[in-house]
C-alpha cells in the first residue's frame, strides 16, 4: 500500500482561471437560491418584494452549494481530458444544484425548450422547483444526467459502480453524503471496488462530502477525526485524498489540485491493466473527503442563531420572508452576493465567457447518454427456448429442476451476447444452490481479491456477481440497467425483502420515467425468486416469506408483472419474455428442486400467453354443464398439490365433476380496469364459473388472491388457500399440511364446498382426515414422507383421459 | 490512536488446562457432528451403521467449530473473572455449536428435561436437530441464551449493542461471520459504538470470525489482507486483535492470551469512564479478528475436493453416508477422532473435570437472564393520559399537532422511568422533525464524538438515539428489547420499509418465542410512523409510500396490531396503549402537522377502546331507519377529507341521510376468526349496514381494506379509495385530489352510489366537478391550495346537530 500523504496544495488554477470557475460556482449557487425562493424578479432587476417569494418555501439548500463545487470541477477535468463522466449525485435534496447545473451547460433547455435559458425561462426555471405540479427537491428522473433518485439515502455508490461496468470508458464521479454514509447499504457499497475490472470496467470516483450535519444532527463521519477517515478508507482499499475548508479561493485551488491527481491516478491504474499483463486487479483506487461548511456562502447566521456550516442550513436557512422584512433582506443580500449581474446578461443568460466553461454535447453531464441509458440499450440476443424444452412425454411423471433447465438457457445468453458485454447475473451467492450453475461452463464470478488455486468458477472476467448483500446485487443491477444493460437477480424469496425499498424506488423512477418521452426505454428488472417458502427444508421459519408478492402487487399495474410458472417449461417462457420486455419490474417464482413436470413446450407456450387456462387433461368435466368444483392453483408447490388431491378426488369419488385451472400470470386475476393483463369479466367467469365453489392453492400469503379477484362474480366461492405463518424445519410436504394447502386439505375442502357432497362422502373426508394423522405419525418418527406422498405421480397419461 | 501490534502470543494456559479446555471443544464439537448425521449411536459404543445416521442430512458444519472454540474460551474467562456476558451468534446456522454448548453447560437439559444429560438424551439431542418438529440449524428462539436469530443475516452487531445500552455490567460477545459481514446493516452497526457510553452502557466484543468461505464463494473480508483489515476497524474507531491459526493447541493458547488483554481493556475502559471525571467517551474498544479454517476439525478431504478450510464444508462435509461406505468411515472416522470416551462418561454424561469448565448457574450463557429479557422487564411507569389531552371545545375547529402533543407524555414517561434507565426513543435523525422534541427538554441526543459549543440537545446520556440507518434503529431498539427494556421508534412512513425485513425476523422471533413456555414476554416494538403518505409535501414522490401496513397485516393476528389514530387525543390513547402492551409489534400511523381535532378525551378513550365506531354527531341519519350511505375513514388525512365531504353532502343535499364511521384499529375490520380484535359479523353490520354503500377512505393503499373485509355480507358495496401511487411534490390537498381521495371525490362517488340519488343531483355533481378543476387551476397558478380548502373547518358545532 502506497502511504498517500493527503493532497498537495499546489496552486494549478491561475488567476483568470480561478476567477472564472468562481463566478461560474457562483451562478449555479444563485439559480440554486433563486429556485429554493423565488416566484418572480429572478434576475433581482428590481429590490425584492413580498410578491417575488413562494407562498410556500420547501427546498433545501445545505449540501447544494458542495454540490455545485464539485460540478464546477468536474466540468473543468472534463473539458481538459476530454472525460467520459457521469455526476451520481447522493446528498438527498441536492435537487436544485443539480438543476441548476444542467441549466446552465444548456441541457435542461434542450430537454424542456420551455425553460429557456434567458429572464423568463429562469423564472419559470425557479417557479416550478418544488411547486405543485413542477419537480422534486432532489435529483430524480425529471433531472436530466441523473440516474440515482436522492430520495431514499443508500444508493448511490451501487449505482455508480453498476454504470461502469462493462462500460470502460465511462467514470461515474459519486458524491455520498456524510448523512447518507450513515447507512447500511451505503457502509457496505464501498466494498464494490473489489468487483471492479479496471481492465473491462468503468471507474467510480466517491467524493465523501462532509458537510458534517443531517437534519438535526451531526454526522458520524463528519465528526471522525481525519486520521480515522483515512484508516477507514484505506481499510475499504481505497486512497483517500482530503479536501477541506471554506475559502472558495483556497478551496478552487485545493480542488483542481486533487483532481488532478486523482485523474491521473484513475488513468495510471487503467492502462496498467490494460496492458493485458497479469497485474494488480484490486488497486488502490482514489476517494476523495471534501469538507466544506453546510450551507456554505449562505447566511451565517439568522436570528443569532449560527445557520451556515451548521444543520441549521439544511433546508431553508431562512424562512418567513414574505412575512419579515428583515429576513427577506437577509435573502436579499445573500442572492446578491453572488453578484448576479456578473453572472447573467441583461437578457437573463449566462454570460460567454461562463458558458465556455461547460463541456460541448454528450460530454455535458446532464446529456451523457450513459445517463439516459435507453438510448444506448442493445436488444439482448436470445437463444430459441424451444432447444432448452423438458420433453414431457407423459406428464406428472418426469421430474425436472426448473432453474436447472432455465440455466442452460441462461448459459446460451451469456455466449450469445458476450462481445456485447451487457448481460449479468446478480445474486447473493446462490447461483450455484439456486442451480443455475450451467451458466459456469461459459463464465464465471467476478473476483478481483486474491484467487487461490482451488478456488471454483471465479475469475477477473467473470458476469456472475456474487455477494453476500441483496443491497449491492439489487444496487448494482439497478445501475446496470439504467445505463442500457440487461440482468437477471436470482434470490432466496425470504430474503427479496431486504430490498423491499429499493424495489420501491424503483418501480417510482421507471414510473415517472415513462412520463417523460426523453427518457428512452430500460430492460426491466427481472427477480428470480428461487428457494422458496415451500422447499426451506433445512433452514426453516425464518427463511419462510413469500410476502414480496405482495410489496410488488401494490405498485402500478403498468410497472409490475408477477408469475408463478408451474413447471421447467413454463419457467423457460416466463424467464425468455421477462427478458425481452422493458421498463417492467417482473418477479418470477419458481422452485428448484426436482419438481413432477406438467407441460410440453407447445403447451407451456399457449399457457403462458394467456397467463392462466383450463388444465383439460387435469380435469373431469363434462364440457356441456359447469363442473361441480373448480380446483385452481398458482405456484409450483400448490399445483403440485391440487393435482394430487384432484387425483384423490377423481380416484375417491370418480362422479364429481373437477375442472382444474392453473395461474402463471397473477395479474391475469384482476380486472382489465386494474391491469392490462387482466381478464374481462366474462372470459375470467367462463374459467371459475359465476357460482362453483373453487379451491384455490396459492404460493404465498392467501389474501392476495381475495385483494385481486373481490370483484369477480364469483368470488364469495373463492376459498383461498397458502402460507399461513406455519413453518419449521420439515419435510417439504409437511410444511403445506402444516399450512393447510397439502392435497388431503384441498380435496377436503372440495368435498365440503360442493353442496350436498359432504353428508355423501363422509367415509371419504375420513379416509383422508387418517392419511393426514398417519402422516404425522410417520414424519415424527422417521423425518421422512410416507412413499405413497413422496412417489406420488400423475396416474392419468394414457388411459382414457384427454391429452392436449 | 495506540497502534496496537497483532496479540501477543504469549502461553496462559498450563498443559493441564489446556488439555482440559481442549477436550470441552472436541466435546462440543463430536456433538456438533451428532446433530447433524446421527438419529442413534450416539457415542459411538458401536460400529456406525446405515440406521444410525439420518435420512437427509440437513445442518451447516462450516461456522461451528469456531463458535464451539470462542465458547469455551469465553466459559473460561466468565468463571476466571466472574463475567455476565451473553453469546450473541451471528453466523447463519451455527445453531448445532450453541445447542451443542448450553447441553454441555446443562442449560439445555433444565430447559428442555427430555433432552437429558445422559445418552438417551444426546440420542434425542441428535435426532431434533433439523428434523421435523425438531429445531432449527440456526441460533433462535429456542436456543437457550439467544436473542438473536442466525437466520437472516446483518443483525449480529446491532442487536448486541441494543442488548448492552443500560446495562453496564453486561458484555456481549458477538460473533460476526464474514459471510454476514458484507451485507449492509453489518457494515453500519460497526460504528455503533458511538453510541455506546462506557460509563453507563455495558460493552460489546465483536469477534469478526474469518472462515474464509459463504456458500461457494470466498468472502470480501476472509481475502482481505490483516493490513487492511487492521485499517479498516481502526477507522471504524476500534482497536484490532488478530487470532489467526489452524493448529489447536497453538490456537488456544492465542485466543486465551488474546482474551486477557481485551477483557482487561474493556476493565480498564469501564473503569476509567466511571470515575466520573470526564474523560474519552469514545474509546477505541477492543475487537477480535479471529481467522480459523472452515469446517476446522472436519474432514480435510472429500473423494479428492478439498473440504476443510474450504466452501465444501460449509454445509454437510461429507454426503451420502447411508448410501456410501466409504463416505460412512469418514463420517466415522471423524466423529472418533474427538475421541468420545474421553469427553464422556459411561452413561453419556459429560465427564467431571470438563463440567468444571462451564460457569455455574447465570453466569452460563445459555441461562443468562439477559438473553430471556421478560425475566428482567419491569412494568414502564406511565403517566396519566388525560393530563395531555387536548381540549376540544368545538370539535374540528381546534387545530394542533398530534406528534407534538404525544411528546409531551413520551417526555413525562422519560421523566418517570430515569432511575430505572430503561426507555428509549430511536429514529432515524427524525425526532425533532416528528414533532417529538419537548422529549428534548428532559434528555438528549445519545453522542460520543465530539460535542461542540453549538451543539443543540446532544450529551453523552441521551436517551434518544438518532443515526440515519433505519437498520440500525431497528436492531438496536430489537436487542433492547429482548433483554427486557421498553422503545419506541419513530420513523418516516416510506422509509419504514427499509427495514421490512428485519420486522418480519422479529415478528417470527415472537411467533415462535411465545409457544415457549420458558421464554417470558418481552415489551412490545413499537412504530411510530410519521412523516406520511399525506404530509410530504416537499418530499414528493419519494418519500410517498404507505405499504408498510400491508407487510405488517401479512404477520399473525396474535402479534401484529395496526392504529390510525385521527387525531392528537386519539394517538395518546393509542401511544399509551401499545407501550404498556408485549410480545406484540404495534404500528401507528399519524401525522405531524397541525390538523382539525375531533374528540375530547373522554370521548377518544371510548372510540379507541372499541377500535371503530359511529361518529354520531358528524352523522345525520335517523334512527329509526339506515342511512342512504356510509362514509368511513381510517387515517387522519382520510377522516378530514370525509369529513369535509359529509359537510359538502349535508349543505347541498340535506336530505341525504350519512353515517360516519371511524376506524383506529384496523385489525377490528377482520372477522373475529382471523384476529382476536375483529368485530363478531352482527356487530360489523351494524356498523357498516348489511347493503347500503360505503365510501370508505383508507390512508393506505386501498386493496387492503378489501383483503380485510372480504368475508363480510356488504362488501360488494365497499368502495375503498386510498393511495394509488400518484404522488408529487404539491400541497397535501392536492395530494388527495390526485389520489382522488378529496372530499369532492368522496362526495361525488357517494351521490353515484346511492341508488337514484345520481340522476336528482346532476346539478351538486356538476358543482363539484367544477371545483375540482378550480382548484387544479388555481393550485397550478399559486402553489397553494384555495382559501376554502385550507380554512375548512367543520361548521356543526353548536347549531342544531348533536353532539356527544
Amino acid at each position: 500500500m502506497e502511504n498517500q500523504p493527503a493532497a498537495t496544495f499546489t496552486h494549478p488554477l491561475a488567476a483568470a482561471e480561478l476567477d472564472l470557475i468562481d463566478r461560474y460556482w457562483r451562478a449555479a449557487n444563485y439559480l440554486s437560491v433563486g429556485q429554493i425562493y423565488l416566484l418572480d424578479n429572478p434576475l433581482l432587476r428590481e429590490p425584492l418584494t413580498v410578491e417575488h417569494i413562494k407562498p410556500r418555501l420547501l427546498g433545501h439548500w445545505g449540501t447544494t452549494p458542495g454540490l455545485n463545487f464539485i460540478y464546477a470541477h468536474l466540468n473543468r477535468v472534463i473539458r481538459n481530458r476530454d472525460l467520459n463522466i457521469i455526476y451520481i449525485c447522493g446528498p438527498g435534496h441536492g435537487g436544485p444544484g443539480m438543476v441548476a447545473n444542467t441549466y446552465l451547460e444548456g441541457t435542461y433547455s434542450e430537454i424542456y425548450p420551455d425553460i429557456s435559458t434567458d429572464t423568463d425561462g429562469m423564472r419559470k426555471l425557479f417557479r416550478q422547483f418544488s411547486f405543485p405540479g413542477g419537480i422534486p427537491s432532489h435529483a430524480a428522473p425529471e433531472t436530466p444526467g441523473s440516474i440515482h433518485e436522492g430520495g431514499e439515502l443508500g444508493y448511490a455508490l451501487v449505482h455508480a459502480y453498476g454504470a461502469v461496468f462493462d462500460n470502460p470508458d465511462l467514470i461515474a464521479a459519486c458524491v455520498v453524503g456524510d448523512g447518507e454514509a450513515e447507512t447500511g447499504p451505503l457502509a457496505a457499497s464501498w466494498h464494490s471496488n473489489k468487483f471492479l475490472n479496471p481492465a473491462r470496467d468503468g471507474a467510480v470516483l466517491p467524493i465523501l462530502h462532509l458537510n458534517g450535519y443531517k437534519i438535526a444532527n451531526p454526522t458520524i463521519l463528519g465528526r471522525d477525526t481525519d486520521e480515522d477517515l483515512r484508516h477507514l478508507f484505506i481499510g475499504y482499499g481505497y486512497e483517500p485524498f482530503f479536501v477541506e475548508g471554506s475559502d472558495p479561493h483556497q478551496m478552487h485551488q485545493a480542488m483542481a489540485a486533487t483532481f488532478e491527481q486523482v485523474f491521473d491516478r484513475i488513468r495510471a491504474i487503467q492502462a496498467e491493466a490494460r496492458t493485458g499483463a497479469p497485474g494488480n486487479f484490486c488497486p488502490r483506487w482514489p476517494m476523495i473527503v471534501l469538507r466544506s461548511p453546510k450551507g456554505w456562502t449562505g447566511p451565517k447566521e439568522v436570528d443569532g442563531k449560527k445557520v451556515e456550516g451548521f444543520w441549521r442550513a439544511h433546508q431553508v436557512p431562512v424562512s418567513n420572508c414574505r412575512e419579515n422584512p428583515s429576513h427577506r433582506k437577509i435573502l436579499e443580500d445573500w442572492m446578491r452576493s453572488y453578484n448576479p449581474e456578473d453572472l447573467f446578461d441583461t437578457d437573463g443568460r449566462l454570460k460567454e465567457e461562463l458558458r465556455a466553461l461547460a463541456p460541448a454535447g454528450e460530454r455535458r453531464m446532464g446529456a451523457n447518454p450513459h445517463a439516459n441509458g435507453g438510448l444506448l440499450r442493445r436488444e439482448l440476443v436470445v437463444p430459441d427456448i424451444r432447444d432448452y424444452a423438458v420433453a414431457v412425454s407423459e406428464r406428472g411423471r418426469t421430474m425436472a429442476q426448473s432453474t436447472e433447465i432455465l440455466g442452460h438457457y441462461l448459459r446460451d445468453i451469456l455466449t450469445l451476447n458476450a462481445d456485447h458485454a451487457n448481460f449479468r447475473i446478480f445474486g447473493p451467492d446462490e447461483t450455484e444452490s439456486n442451480r443455475l450453475g450451467s451458466v459456469f461452463e461459459v463464465t464465471n464470478r467476478v473476483w478481483m481479491e486474491e484467487i487461490k488455486p482451488y478456488d471454483v468458477s471465479l475469475a477477473r472476467d467473470g458476469r456472475v456477481m456474487e455477494v453476500l448483500s441483496e443491497h449491492l446485487c439489487q444496487g448494482w443491477l439497478e445501475g446496470y440497467l439504467l445505463t442500457g444493460r440487461h440482468g437477471l437477480f436470482s434470490c432466496y424469496e425470504a430474503f427479496i425483502h431486504i430490498v423491499d425499498s429499493m424495489f420501491n424506488q424503483h418501480a417510482k423512477w421507471l414510473k415517472v420515467s415513462r412520463e417523460l418521452p426523453w427518457r428512452k426505454p430500460v430492460s426491466s428488472l427481472n427477480y428470480l425468486l428461487t428457494s422458496h417458502v415451500w422447499r426451506q427444508d433445512h433452514n426453516g421459519f425464518s427463511h419462510q416469506d413469500p410476502g414480496f408478492i405482495d410489496v410488488v402487487a401494490n405498485k402500478r399495474a403498468d410497472t409490475v408483472r408477477i408469475y408463478l410458472p408451474p413447471d421447467a417449461n413454463t419457467l423457460l417462457w416466463t424467464g425468455d419474455h421477462c427478458l425481452k420486455t422493458y421498463d417492467r419490474i417482473n418477479v418470477i417464482v419458481a422452485g428448484k428442486q426436482p419438481e413432477l413436470q406438467w407441460l410440453s413446450m407447445d403447451e407451456a407456450v399457449k399457457h403462458c400467453e394467456a397467463g392462466i387456462g383450463i388444465w383439460d387433461w387435469a380435469s373431469n368435466e363434462q364440457s356441456a354443464v359447469e363442473p361441480d368444483v373448480v380446483m385452481a392453483c398458482a405456484g409450483d408447490v400448490p399445483t403440485m398439490e391440487t393435482l394430487a388431491a384432484v387425483d384423490l378426488l377423481r380416484q375417491n369419488i370418480p362422479e364429481l365433476s373437477i375442472r382444474v385451472v392453473n395461474v402463471v400470470d397473477l395479474m391475469a386475476l384482476q380486472s382489465k380496469q386494474q391491469h392490462p393483463h387482466g381478464l374481462a369479466d366474462e372470459v375470467f367467469d367462463g374459467l371459475f364459473t359465476p357460482d362453483r365453489p373453487v379451491i384455490f392453492a396459492y404460493h404465498g400469503y392467501p389474501y392476495l388472491i381475495h385483494r385481486l379477484t373481490y370483484r369477480r362474480t364469483n368470488h364469495r366461492n373463492f376459498h383461498v388457500r397458502g402460507f399461513i405463518e406455519e413453518g419449521t424445519t420439515t419435510t417439504p410436504f409437511d410444511m403445506t399440511v402444516l399450512n393447510e394447502l397439502d392435497r388431503y386439505h384441498l380435496a377436503i375442502e372440495a368435498i365440503e364446498r360442493v353442496p350436498g357432497l359432504k353428508e355423501k362422502a363422509q367415509d371419504v373426508i375420513k379416509l383422508f382426515r387418517d392419511k393426514l394423522e398417519e402422516h404425522g405419525r410417520y414424519i415424527r418418527q422417521y423425518g421422512e414422507d410416507m412413499r405413497e406422498i413422496s412417489n406420488w405421480k400423475w396416474p392419468y397419461n394414457g388411459g382414457g383421459d384427454r391429452l392436449s
